[in-house]
């Protein structure tokens, strides 16, 4: 390798340090180097609308990638080879956590139905599609080495959209709904490709009956309910801890390091346990800034809000760049074998297939939610359905880590090898295509209407409204909620109001039986413990901020 | 390996997750649930006067070693073997980085000539006294095996005390002249024994002649000034970039990244280039603290400065809880292959030796110092340098890095395991006996005048004299300081001052040229571009808080 060979030749103090090895430590000096001058000029793209640091990412990895190719004269690319352990290990967690930790929690259960709609029919709907054409599309090209299990996985990996990515062209304050939605549906869908994949994986094909299908399904919802469930547990038990046990009154550093270690600690279980460790960690987030985050010290509350943030965008921006740099890695071409216009084939067909495979659910799912939940009169307009449909389109790490599951290994064929590269060709692509048009289609198409459409404020007029009508015969009722069955009157109202607003009904009762029930025990807004030294106006607005 | 073996017989969903090496998620689990468990249990012995965070991890870190090798029946215990590369790469930067970020910089280099004579001269003294001393005592045990080198190499293992332990036993605030000079001496120490370290590796026993000594003074000379220029450069450099880019305007997770990524850099870098990357990091976290930290938004001040500690903290438990586990890794007691006595009588050669070597070095330099310096008053009592000598008695895990560097490896004897696991013992008994002693021994020793000695509160007059003093002529004089040759009397009596107050007037002139060259430059407290949203009365106090 040409660094190491440079390296080596330093004539000074080269012997008088041999605690490292130094391929090691010239990959991380290039990769901090790489992520420095990102962040510099994301900085400095920042008001720009084609750029975002995704791309900037990219690029600069594509560009490292080039340098050291021709530093090596062509030999290897390699600085650090994509690695699916650095990658679903220690990258994935921190990003997957904040953004359950930072979403705005009103809008994700506001539109959770549709989220679950999409994140999981819609994945389902684009995997069998996908999965299918390119059974025929890709022997007709002429790649015919590949079996039915690496057809199916090859559906599961380019289901899976880069949720990533859609962080950073949508803002959740323009466009909340459409970030709700999309980055919700993203969650999910990572969890449904990677628990379509590990099935295609572990299926044994000798077998398939009519209960194959039943079992599939069975499997999701058990996954989906118990690392649901793992990550709310964890949340709560470390609300419970901080509160009981009163950290803030030592140090502030343990209320952090249990928070960061719990959040951790729950993802590595779920996968212990063969569960979904994104959406568990996930929950995690939500809980841990519902209750948790109320729990500790003002200090806390700050450096958790950022700390996390800066972990994750680091994370991110060093996936990215890593993504980058590794579509150069010269030996997987070599090995690939094909002739350019193969590889040109089968890259835009499956490129194809994404579109088409995204295309074949939003729009239908859409409209049936638009046909069955139009009572409340939020319509998913025609120009929010292309959006949607346009921002899921770019694909990240999830898919790259797959594919690299999938295709590679010792024993691979040199038809799988192709298969890698076809897919970094669609994931570069994609987040260079989708990810710079993105930001100012949005603007094209969703002039001056985005804030006005499904944002916050009717939400919370209407909740208002609904509070004024529950609490009409004064405070004083609260004690006699659990015999509401004696007073008709009230409770025809509120169950007509149920009827005709169920999202804010339902977010209403929750709010009751988490005051009620919840924050005595586990903290949380309004319950917090008396810890010296915060100042309880500045908790407040701190809070209101986050929530 | 048994859990290895647990997971394969879980019936339920076994194969439906196979994105993990399966044995890596387990250690990780383990690992994180016992730094949970440590943490809390910090948290509850707090008050306690005896134990501390480290001892609880070593111990927990013990049982759990226990734990594991009656479930796996003594076949194994490691979950994960101690690793250089995770020690040296990813736990020690962080926490070196927070010591000088959080250090107090004017006590710091108040006592910078006392700190350099014992952590350079000190450490040199112990590695000769040991290093002979082992030569002799360690062959009359029955281990001829080893040859000059590994002397060489035990005597500069055995020198590297433990500045992560130290930091909990001494209280900045209760002995403030005891905690700089102790932690001082710790980090300039860890640099000395390394660079020791890697001078015996490379030198060449055929060719040692009168030269060798001289350049090995010239090395280090050379390592120490271009390691703290390197790291004071790139402290500078961040404040520049932060200052100039001004990037709180978009984003304060990009300030906090730099921040993180820029110090990391530098110590990579260091080692990159063959220097010391510990007092690399060590001054780029003091030129951080001083310039970069300042030209942040608040919300990152505060971040970075909880956020660091913690890093520092998890890092801090991790290690010990590692070394606790580590120590009972059977592989390695196998292979050392020596009857108990034998373990024993090396395991407390060295132990006695290591008391030896720093009393050889803490007593003499501590009455020189107080024959030469004694101008300013601030003789080193007897009680002080009997806290000096204890406190700096604890080894730790750079002990047990260099140890496995130097005598791990597959063509190595069963005498240089023998080595590694009495390093082993030495560093778990002196954590735990020095650890658990120090606190009462310096609540016995110094009963309350602790608070009294050398503390901040005189320098602070005295500095306040000196300004008055040099401003009495009124402000206006600051434009003609140039050309002070031209007033006679006030060079007068300022170079009188110069000489019965050295390290205050050293301060107070770099104050001046700080305040005139480097701070319009770097940025820094009073020169703090204006950042929208930072409230500038909370700056000024969280700055007082942490300089």
């Amino acid at each position: 390798m040409a660094f190491h060979e440079t390296i080596q030749q330093l004539p000074s103090l080269q012997k008088s340090s041999s605690l490292f090895n130094p391929s090691t430590v010239i990959a991380i000096c290039v990769f901090f180097t790489l992520l420095c001058v990102c962040i510099i000029i994301g900085h400095l793209v920042e008001e720009n609308r084609w750029a975002n640091e995704s791309i900037t990412a990219l690029l600069l990895g594509l560009c490292a990638g080039v340098v050291v190719l021709l530093i090596s004269k062509s030999s290897s690319s390699k600085i650090l080879v994509f690695n699916e352990d650095l990658f679903f290990l220690y990258l994935l967690p921190p990003i997957i956590f904040n953004a359950g930790f930072q979403v705005k929690k009103k809008q994700f259960f506001k539109n959770f139905t549709t989220i679950l709609m999409f994140g999981v029919f819609g994945t389902v709907i684009s995997f069998c599609l996908i999965s299918l054409c390119a059974f025929y599309l890709i022997k007709k090209i002429g790649v015919t080495n590949l079996d039915t299990k690496d057809y199916l996985a090859i559906g599961a990996i380019l289901s899976a959209t880069d949720s990533v990515c859609t962080l950073q062209v949508l803002s959740q304050d323009e466009t909340p709904f459409l970030y709700s939605v999309v980055f919700g549906e993203g969650v999910v869908n990572d969890a449904t490709s990677i628990v379509l994949f590990n099935s295609v994986q572990s299926l044994d094909f000798n077998n398939v009956d009519g209960l194959t299908a039943l079992k599939l399904v069975g499997t999701f919802l058990y996954l989906f309910i118990t690392s649901t469930l793992l990550g709310v547990v964890a949340g709560l038990l470390s609300a419970f801890i901080i509160k009981t046990l009163y950290f803030g009154r030592h140090s502030t550093d343990r209320e952090v390091a249990i928070m960061i270690i719990m959040a951790y600690l729950s993802y590595m279980f779920a996968e212990l346990i063969n569960l979904s460790g994104i959406l568990t960690i996930f929950f995690c987030g939500i809980v841990m800034s519902h209750y948790t985050w109320h729990n500790v010290t003002e200090s806390s509350r700050r450096t958790t809000k950022h700390g996390f943030a800066t972990m994750s965008f680091i994370a991110e921006t060093f996936i990215f760049l890593y993504v980058g740099m590794d579509a150069l890695d010269i030996d997987k071409w070599k090995s690939s074998n094909a002739s350019a216009g193969t590889s040109v084939a089968v890259s835009s067909t499956l490129f194809g297939l994404v579109l088409l495979g995204r295309a074949a659910f939003v729009f239908p799912l859409a409209n049936i939610k638009n046909l069955v939940g139009n009572r409340d009169g939020t319509k998913i307009k025609f120009r929010q359905q292309f959006i949607m449909w346009w921002a899921g389109l770019m694909r990240g790490a999830i898919t790259v880590a797959l594919s690299y599951n999938q295709f590679s290994g010792t024993n691979k064929s040199s038809e799988a090898a192709l298969m890698i590269t076809s897919t970094i060709i669609v994931v570069v692509l994609s987040t260079l295509v989708f990810g710079s048009i993105t930001k100012p289609l949005i603007k094209a198409v969703m002039p001056s209407q985005a804030k006005s459409l499904n944002s916050d404020v009717t939400d919370n007029q209407s909740l208002e409204d609904l509070r004024i009508l529950f609490l009409e015969n004064g405070d004083s009722i609260d004690d006699q909620d659990n015999n509401n069955g004696n007073q008709p009157p009230r409770r025809a109202s509120s169950f007509r109001l149920l009827i005709s607003n169920p999202s804010t009904t339902v977010h209403y009762l929750w709010r009751k039986f988490d005051d009620r029930f919840m924050r005595p025990v586990f903290g949380g807004r309004g319950f917090v413990p008396y810890v010296p030294g915060s100042p309880t106006g500045e908790a407040d607005a701190d809070a209101d901020e986050a929530s």
